[in-house]
Order: C-alpha cells, then structure tokens, then sequence
C-alpha cells in the first residue's frame, strides 16, 4: 500500500483505448500511461469521466486502476476513480484499489437523482468513515449533485480521511470560496481543477493542481502551465493558458466528450479506436475532418508534424464560434473525397 | 417469449424491497409483485428510476425481472428496465429479458454525460437494430439526456422494433407535440407518461397510461384514473387526480425520490427496509415523522387505519409549500419523544 | 370606474399595430379592438408581453389603454397591464386605469431582478393595498421573477384586491397547485393560463380561462375551445386544441416573439408594421417566407384564401422540428425571388 | 463634450441615494459622486445595474447622468447606462449624454424577453449606426439576452462606435475566449468584468477593468487591486481580494440586489435611504442586523469603527454558507431588541 502522497500537480484523467472488437486495450493502455509519466505527468487518474467510467464494466474498472498501478509501480500516485453502484459497492472498490497500490481514490457525487446537501453528506460519510484508502471528493455539477461549500466544508473537517476536492465546475469564484472555507482548518486539503481553459487563473488563486483532460494530448503543456504558475511567471504562463484554451474548446465543443481528447492523442501516436457511445455515419465524417484541425494546432505546438494539405489560418476565436472555422474545414474535407 | 402486447394503461415502476442486510428482499418482492397484479395494475415495470436501477449490481437487475416474469407468468406484461453500462451489456440485458419472457424493454436515454440529438438517435438505433425484443425509449431530462421530438419521430419511423415512449417530463404540450409528429405514421406507437400529478390530463390530450411511482402505493386509486379518464368521465376522474396530486407532491418532495414512495408503500403492508442511498439520523427522523402525514392521506382513501393521535387538518396546499404542515407534524412526533 | 366583473374566458393579450414611422398605429389599434370584440373574446387585455409593453413609452401605455376602454365602451371587460418602473409609478398607473374604466389591472412580478418569495410578496402586497382598482397577478418565469404557490397563496388570502392569476408557465400541475392551495379558501379567485398549447387540459382542470396571444389571430377558436371545454365535450375541443398547437408554436418558435403573432394576425387583414425590436435583412426575409406558412395554416380552417402558388402537405410536426419544414417554404419562397 | 478616453480602470456602477419621500436625493448623490472621484475610482457608471436604472423614470436616469457629469467635470470619464424602451428612446437617451459629455454610453442587452444572437446583433447594429457617441455593450445573461461570443465579434468588427463590453457573468474562461476573439482585430477594444469576486483573475487573463458594485464601498481597495494585479504583484492582490471575496459575497448573497452595497456604502458616511423594491418588515429588521457583520468586515478594513458590541469571529467561509453565521447576529440583534 501506497504511503500518503499530496496530491499536487497535473493528474492525468486517462483515456481508455479499445481494440477493433469494442473491449478495453490493454496494451495499448499500459503504453499510453508509460508514455504520460515519461512525459511528466504528477499522477495518474483512471476512471474519471475522460476515462468514460460510468460506460465500463465493473471488471474493466478494476483492470484499469490494477495496470495504472502496475505500470507505475509507485513512480508517480495514482488516484483511482472508484465510484460504484452503491456504497456497500463502491467500498468494495476501495478496498481493491488500497490493494493494488492506489495513492487514494476520487469518488464522484451521487449520480443521476440529483440529491439534497444532507444526502451529500451522508453518501461521502459513509465512504469516509470507511475506507482504508484516502478519499477526494470529485465535484461535477453539470453530471452529477452538486456538493456545496457548507458540505465541503463540513466533509473536510469532519473526516480527515477526504484529503481533497476535484472540482469540474470551471468558476474561480467558486474554488476561492472553497480554498477561504476550508484551508485556514485543513491545510493540508487539496484543491484540484478539472476545468483547463482556467487552470492558469486556478493556480494563482490557491488551488493545487488540477486533472485535466488535455493532459491526454499535451501532457508537456499542462504540466508547463503548473511549473511557470507556481513560479509566479504568469505572464508566460497565460501565453500558453491562452493556446491550450483553444486546443480545450477545438476538443470539447464540436465533439460529444471525450471523442475529441480521443482524437487529439491519437494523433500523438496512440490507437484508441472507437468509444463506446455509437456514432452516427455523418458524426464519423465530421470527425475525420474535425481531426485535421487539431492537427493544425498540434502542429504549431511543434507536437505532430502539420497535414501534407495544409492549415487554414485560425481566427483567434475558441469555443463555439469555433465551429464555423470548423464547418469550412469539413466541407474542405468532403470536397477532397468527393462527396460534395 | 411473450408475444406482442400493446402497452397500455398503468404499468408500477416498481419499488425494490431491501433486507436487514442491504440485500434485495426477494420474497418480499414477489409478494409486493403478486399484490400490485391483485390490485389490477396493467402491467409490471421494473428497474425504472422508481426502482433504483442504477443502484443495484448487473445481478440484482437480472434477478428482480426474473421475478417479475415468473410472479406475473404472463397474466400481465413485463416492461423491463434494461440499461446498462454500454450497447453491447445492454442487448445482452434485451436478449435475457426477452428469454424470461418479458413483453419489452425500457431504455432510459444515455446517463451522466449529456449527449447531443444525433448521438441520442445512433445510441437506440443501436440497440434498436440488435435487440430481439420490443424497445420502449424512456425520456428523463432532468436526470439524462433529453430525446426530442424531432428524435423521438426518426426513430419511431426508422426502427419498428422501437414500439413506445415514457416521457417523464410532466409537460403536456411536450406529450402533444409527440403525438401528432408520430401517431399519423405509427399508430401503433404507445406515449406512456411517467407524472401522475397530470395522469388525466395527459390521457384526455391521448397517451396510452402512465408509468407511475405512484401506483405502488394506490394501485387501485391510479387504475381508477385510467379508467374514468378512458369513459370520458373527466369530473369524477379530476376529483381523484387532485387527491392524488396531493399524495404524490408529499411523497416526492419532502424526500430524496424514492424514499417517500418507499415510506408510503410500506403502510399498505410491505417491509421495504432502508434504501441503499444513505441518509442522516435527521433525515431517518424527518422520515418517521413524514411517514404519519402519509398515513393521514391515505386513511382519507379509506385505505388504511388513520394513526392513533389523529390527523391535523391540512390546508389543500400541495407541493413544495406542503412542507410547512409537515414541519408541524415533525415538531409535533419530535416532542412525542422528548427531543423538543 | 367599472363594477367588478368576474375574469373569466379569453382575454386577448392585444398586439400593438405599428405605423411607417413607428409610432402606435392608434387608428389600425382602435379597429383592430372592434375586431376582437365582434369575433366574440370575452375581454381585452392590453400592455401584456404579448403588447410588448416593455417596448412602449409610458405615454404609449396610457393611451392603449384608454382606446381599449373607449372602444369597449363597457362591451367587454378591459384587463389592463399597469406594471411600471417601481411601484409609486405602478400605482399612478392603476388611479389612471381605473378613471378609463378597466375591469382590473394586471401586474407582472418584479422583472430584470430575481427577487426572493419574500420581496415578491412585499412588492404586490404594496400595490394591493393602495390600488383603487383590482389586481391580478401575472406569473411568468421565464422572463420575470417567479411566484410560488405559497406567496400566491399569502397574498391571495391577505389581499381581497387581488382577484385572480394569469400564469404563463404552462405547467398543468403547477395550476392545480394553485388551484388546491387557493380556491377552497377564495372560490372568487381566478385563475387564467398564458399558454395556448394546452388551454384545453388546463379548463379541464378547472382554470377560468386564458390569456393567450393567439386569440389576436383566431379569436373564433380559441373561444371555441374555452365553450367546448366548458361543455365537458373534450374529444372536440382537442380535435381543435392540436391544430391551435400547430399553430401556436409556427408563430412562436421560428420568430422572436411576438413577431409571429404580428405576422399571422396580419393575414387576418390588419396592417401591423414593423415591431420595434430590429430585425436583421435576413430575419425579415424569413419572416415573409414563414407568412406563407401561416398563410396555409391558418386556410386550412378556413379563415383565409390559401396562397396562389399552393401549401406544402404538413408532416403533423409541430414545434422546434417544424423548423425543418418552414426552411424548405423558405427555400422555395427564395428560389421564386431568384436569390435561391 | 469629451474627447475619446480608453475605458481603463474601475468604473463604479453607482448606487442612489433616495430620500424620505422616495425621490433620488440629489444632494447626497453629487456628494458620493465627489467622493468616489476623491477615493480614486477611475470612472462613474451611472445607471448600471447596481443603480437600479429599470427602477428610476426617464427623467430621473437623465439627472443622474447630468449630475455625474457635472460632479466629474472632465476629471473622471463618466460612462452613462442609456438603456431605453426601445432603440429609438435609447439613441434620444444617447444623444443627451453626448451633450452633457459623457465619454460613451453603456447599453444592456435586450432585458425581458430572450432574443437570438440574430436579434442581439440587429439592436446593437442599430444602436451603433445612429449614435453620436461611444458604445459600450453590457452582457449580464442572468438578467438580460446573453451576448455571446461570435456576436461580440461580429459587432467588434462591424461597428467602431462599439468601444468595448462589460461583462458580469464572472466567467473567466468567457472573458479569455472574447479577448482571443477579438483583441487581435481590434486592440483598442476594452473588456471590463463585472464580478470583483474574481477582479484579480480577470486583469491577469487581460481585461482591461472593472465595473464593480463594491467600489461603491470600498474604493480604495479595489483600486488598489487593480494597480497591484497592472504591476503583477499577484500574491499581494490575492491577499486583498480574498477579503473582498467575503464583502462582496455578504452584500450580495443574503440581500436582494443591490440592497446590502447600499447598507454597506451608507456605513461609508452617506444616507441611501430605501431603495424602492419594498421590504418586508422581517427583511427590515435582518438587514439591520446584517448591517453589523458589513461593519465588522469594513472595520477588519481599517475603514470604519468596529461595533461597541464588538464583533463574532468570522468563520472564513463566503458565500450562502455565511449565511449561518449571519443568522447567529440576527439572533443577537433581536435578542438585544428584546424579540426574542
């Protein structure tokens, strides 16, 4: 068993690939997590909602986390995505991931009902008091019952084993009014974001790291971002904050997640194969197409090498309005293989 | 194998009863199955949201609709909720149902992650195309991916196999909308709401009945609708509806769902035990408290003993707003026992 | 100053008909009432969202009112929207009013702010006890701060001023919670519905009528349906209720609202103008194409002259999805221009 | 009238002070103009949100503008709120200001109803084709039609007259992806944010300033946020904006807008009176013990005098949660007035 670890830095919410029959590839799985910690990755973090957990078998879950901990092989922590069915269930998860050698596990809010503070509470009450593994609260609003600061805060003081939060919800107000609540009692709980187009702003503000999709595709980048913030060098590190927001928006929107992190790593010489959710003849096309793009911004990176056809130029804008740059590419695309 | 059925009426999302130990009950639930088949439900539905479905293991799905199945041996049909993790345990899930004999299958729209319209249709059209048995589509925004009507209309022309609805959404317009895109082509097509607070309502604008949590609770009072509502005897049947509006907005908001229904069917005789969501001993309490104002509201119907103090009055207020009588109740059993 | 008159049937929320230079059309406004009232709706109701009263001056919303009441002239009862900048300016609205001799005033709850339940009640409840004139309330959460059902209540039981609702939610089962909470206590209280789409299910629920800005165009049916549903003769009113609905969303989904309104009232032969939120020349352009589709709606019943060029056959898709169908009229509508 | 000024810097939104009779107290007004340009705001923004423009009469909108200006006298740009009913109104609105030499206008997106980017862009391309001055778009989504980003563009590009936006979504990564989009076409666009909670973040990640409701209080220290964020002394900044994170969120969270900014700009000297939304007499009673924590976080500031009765040690959370240590000084304040 792992000895306690604080949890700092740019923890990877690993992707999973698939083999050409739909299971999980194992060995392109093991390649993939050796290729993030020589990259420089602080942690790893299968089964998070990257890593499509909730779209996985029970036995898949538990291979994941036992290959994440033996490639490893305590190198860096692995914080292990341990939510299950129910308690009785996601305990028993636990104990396994304790086994194998897990640093700690992330467990999401409850799912699907959206549940009351109380019921907040007394779900991660329950785990806390026991587990034999550290446990980090993993805030997801837009997927999954909030957990509110009052709940946080009563969490963090009343069970020393939750060591730390991961919140998805993106608001900097929001983390500072967990850091202002929390710290000044447990200094040694620990803020991570799951939201990168911030992750800059996040650090300035007090958070300690974060788990970020994008650390997938440009791992070098993520963690390049922590090192020039904690360094106070913000003005470099918003000029890379500003490139990976791109990157983040090109993957994110067009996409349903997280095909378009599936899309963008493969291009760093990964077979993922085709994720579980189904997708429609036209969404593949689109996704062809869509992956040119993140050539492109790849290629300015000096990552990949550009597309033989070459890139349109960008117009500086990310995000939706995106999609526009994207539509042209697309319709460049299908002019290429003859369908329009 | 069941031969086709069309799905009319009121089909039980039915309650799961759980043991001392946490396991599912399963005699008390075939005896909670043959009950509700007594008191004239349509039909049987479970590992719906009622039943807790994401909380139960892949095993204890299999096993209640086995039950189901063997308790109703055909005298009414088995809709079996059979969502799983992906596609592929899903029709693995549709092909065991199909082989103990239920009538079809409910999907609920893909979970957690909120997928776009396209990948919404390539997610049952999957299923659609696989399944060897009768596919219900099962629409719940506020807790998965919304299916809309455009959707709902290419999948009911696409793919026979796809026979119905459950709309949970409450929205009558909504109802309508589906109605006339898709019944002048199939009319074959069943529109089942899941929101008994307008279960007349919806029957007068022509859906064909209701999946309602409701009905484990007054399964007598929900058929009584149905059937009033089917004679054209609106008066009568909106008389009914009211008081069921009442019952329902106390079971559904002062609780996590569906701990009220939980609470609500064990006064009619059943031992439902805890349910696996854990709650706080203030909210243990609260429930106690609560489960009197139930019982007041269904000794009205004459279906149980009123409780031995006597019922306070109620206001003909229902909803959210209802809670201001029940804090009264709480308060009230609070000092019964000395704690105020 | 009129007697007090009983709210009930179909209040039309009048649309304001715009000159070349646009100002109120005052002369098309007064001819346009007459109209109204000769096709039988049962009260005007001016200064509504419907009358974009928020686009008006407060000059402008004095003198609708007054032609409302002089064309009137006791014929039909005037409801007149008096919600102004704060509630001193609100309260010289409804001395002013009630001189004209409108039957009441209607009062949207505090807009652009959310105000709290509690700040809801003090704000009507200082405008029930000062108004010489009776208030109704006006529920409309998407664009104001929303009533509960327990603030309705207070005030309903508080303020004998306040003689009824109009509630634009739609929401089938938040009207028979306000039915339940308020009508034991207050038989005089009426309730009216903003939202066409199910007028019939909400009479049949027991609600008093509607305000609904269709009845600016087809004034003859949705007196019709109210007379029907009145009657207990259901199966005719929803004959006619789910052609209203295709009628309904054609003005209300693909226009800013209430521009579709404007457009199909117009076919009934009054010159509206040009609403006073701009359009882009793209917009205008739909605007004349989907006329066309309004045209062919509002023919089949009958009430005018099909277009020359003839009506695409209509899928029975209404809402959002009748966007698909309108695109392709408006295709053709461009290719006839040569733009296309 | 003024020459063109670079919007930089904190604009105060400004609160009004209203007398006993519930007019704007000019007086006292022109007195807090003087001393917020003594305290070291940048600007005046009179009319925005925090000053209740939708409250006030067209004539009084208009005197505040000419006070600010008069008060001013060149020394601060004033930037006047010119929001009127509709585009005509607004540009006469405009046109005054230019007069009394206002540096630009601030203009709300459309409020009430919900439009489409469409119309959003049409309204502004309007506003800005015809005015004699400056314009500044205000995107305020949880009041007012959102804004976004590919509209803000097009509008950036299209119309020179538009200088600038405000934007109070506290969005950070939305303020990131407006600058990517535009700052490279257009430099001279100035970006403000309206949410002080994250002021800090926001000037690091580029925007230009603030328009904050808490330097109506607190001048001085947002000020010196803003010079120590320009000079990338960010450890410092973050220090003070933490503190004002716990002001701003106890003016804002138990208060309906923008009361608690007036009890706390009042301690600062000045008489607010009541602002015109009414108050329950339970809502005035807690505002005045309210008061107290605002005195006590103002005295922390060095700013006021601290309460005789001394203050509670604050917890160091922010936000709803104050709300628990809030209601333990109303319980102290009633128990003082002998209530309870």
């Amino acid at each position: 068993m792992a000895k306690a670890v604080k949890l700092e830095g740019i923890f990877t919410p690993t992707l999973v690939p698939m083999d050409a029959r739909g299971n999980v590839n194992e060995t392109e799985l093991a390649r993939f997590f050796e290729w993030l910690i020589q990259k420089g990755v602080h942690g790893l973090y299968p089964n998070g909602s990257t890593g499509e957990f909730t779209r996985l078998t029970v036995e898949e879950r538990r291979r994941i986390v036992k290959i994440a901990c033996e490639v490893s092989n305590g190198r860096v922590p692995v914080l292990a995505g341990a939510a299950e069915a129910n308690t009785r269930e996601t305990l028993i998860a636990c104990e396994t991931y304790a086994q194998y050698g897990a640093a700690a596990v992330a467990i999401v809010s409850p799912i699907y009902y959206r549940l009351s503070p109380d019921s907040v509470y007394a779900y991660f009450a329950e785990i806390a008091q026991n587990s034999p593994i550290d446990v980090t609260l993993y805030n997801i609003p837009m997927f999954a019952s909030p957990i509110d600061v009052p709940t946080i805060r009563r969490l963090a003081l009343d069970w020393p084993r939750i060591v730390g939060i991961k919140d998805s919800s993106g608001d900097v107000a929001f983390m500072m009014r967990m850091i202002a609540a929390i710290r000044p009692s447990r200094p040694d709980f620990v803020f991570l974001t799951g939201w990168e187009a911030v992750l800059s702003p996040m650090l300035m503000v007090g958070c300690n790291g974060g788990t970020n999709a994008s650390s997938n595709v440009v791992p070098e980048l993520t963690r390049k971002v922590w090192e020039l913030s904690r360094a106070g060098q913000y003005e470099e590190a918003m000029r890379l904050q500003y490139r990976i927001l791109e990157l983040f928006d090109t993957m994110l929107y067009p996409f349903e997640f997280p095909d378009g992190f599936r899309a963008a790593a493969e291009l760093r010489g990964f077979n993922f194969g085709h994720g579980r959710q189904p997708l429609s003849p036209g969404q593949r096309a689109d996704e062809t197409a869509l992956a040119e793009v993140l050539r492109c911004i790849l290629a300015d990176f000096g990552l990949v090498d550009p597309p033989a056809a070459g890139c349109v130029a960008r117009t500086g804008q990310t995000g939706t309005d995106k999609i526009g740059q994207i539509v042209a590419e697309v319709v460049k695309e299908l002019e290429k293989r003859g369908v329009l």
